[in-house]
């Protein structure tokens, strides 16, 4: 067996996620689907990060074993000629044997794509959160320079996954601008569950007035969920890529 | 009575091109029947290009007369209430009574969208033409060049409408390109049925080495559809803008 790494990008709109669920379509599903098509072999894909229903992936990475029957260029093709349109192998690698898509991680980056203009825009309605009323975007990117560093992020975790701890390290955090867009962008050593919505939805409040730009900071100091904005919906985030030493 | 006069913009993956059709849903029609539940007034929208089944806009223009009831910013949001999410109204001005978006017109342009690498792009396969062989580009630049002045575009045309001249203007034609994708602009004071996408068809041919550059002018100097290449797929293709006086 020799352990293989794919990077994917993919349209999240009619999936359940990342994750195998009882019902409906995921990712992983359709990947190991496919590779059983393909060649028969039934493996379990590992992927680096458990996007949720509906969000999308500009660099998502996997990795399983598999039987060193076929090329990396053959099983590229074979992939992407069995998976839909909106699931896109990008790169097939061999790698190291004990490479493991989630737990080799070091860090990751996603991307939230905000509209901020009166009317929305039609062939971007998928992938971005049109929020029509102004947003103080000089407030929202004072807000988001709390986020760098290391925080006890647990007042942007939902609930539902216990994790041993809700610290983790911020390498990169705020907004860049393109004619009506709002882009957000964050980087880490590791995400919580809604994590970057729930930021999201609070930077967007910050935005609206709503709140200071000083709450950010105050929520990493101690805040809990409740205390936090609501959670930004899915369709504007991307998991843009994954880091390995 | 007024005359009014909307810029829209449009996602055609839906619909069966701007004008009412016998089945299926048209932009015109929805324009119309949006109108209609609004206000009561039934009236004929009428629209600067007919776009066909899958073509999209990004700045169609339509005109129609309307009772002067409403305010121009009133109906701007009434008709986005109404419209679904795939068709947005950008503006709406008063223009004066005799002006009609397809005979005021003095300009047009279109924009083809190619994606030209191994991979498609899994966000936008809806609006681009997905051509994985390798393409020359200069090739195709070169041969574009021959379309801008004034020809007859008769082996562009497609059969079904008969136009009582053949003969067009055209102010530019060519190519741009960011990033694996080739992005096809032409702008002229009128075009035939079919005509870029017929167009694109043979500059992609060029592209392949199916085809010297310098058949484009040949065409233009004298040739049949029949001489031309194949219309290429209507989802790359979008009106980008109608210019006036």
């Amino acid at each position: 067996m020799r352990t293989l790494k794919l990077t994917l990008a993919y349209d999240g709109t009619r999936y359940v996620g990342w994750q195998r669920q009882a019902a409906g379509q995921s990712i992983q599903g359709l990947l190991e689907d496919a590779l059983a098509r393909f060649d028969g072999q039934r493996v379990v894909v590992h992927g680096a990060g458990r996007t949720d229903a509906g969000v999308h992936a500009l660099g998502q990475v996997a990795s399983f074993q598999f039987a060193p029957r076929h090329e990396t260029a053959t099983l590229l093709r074979a992939l992407n000629a069995e998976l839909p349109e909106d699931v896109r192998v990008l790169t097939v690698e061999e790698a190291v044997d004990d490479f493991h898509a989630r737990f080799s991680a070091r860090s990751k980056r996603y991307r939230y794509q905000l509209r901020n203009t009166a009317i929305a825009n039609p062939f971007e309605r998928a992938f971005e959160w049109h929020v029509p009323e102004p947003l103080d975007r000089a407030a929202m990117q004072e807000a988001a320079r709390a986020l760098a560093g290391t925080h006890d992020f647990a007042a942007f975790q939902s609930a539902g996954t216990e994790m041993s701890t809700t610290v983790r390290t911020m390498t990169h955090a705020g907004f860049t601008r393109d004619a009506g867009q709002l882009v957000f962008e964050i980087a880490g050593d590791g995400f919580l569950r809604h994590m970057v919505r729930a930021i999201v939805g609070t930077l967007v409040e910050v935005g609206r007035g709503a709140r200071q730009p000083a709450s950010l900071a105050q929520l990493l100091a101690g805040g809990t969920r409740a205390d936090a904005g609501p959670t930004a919906p899915p369709h504007g985030l991307f998991l843009v890529s994954v880091d390995y030493d």
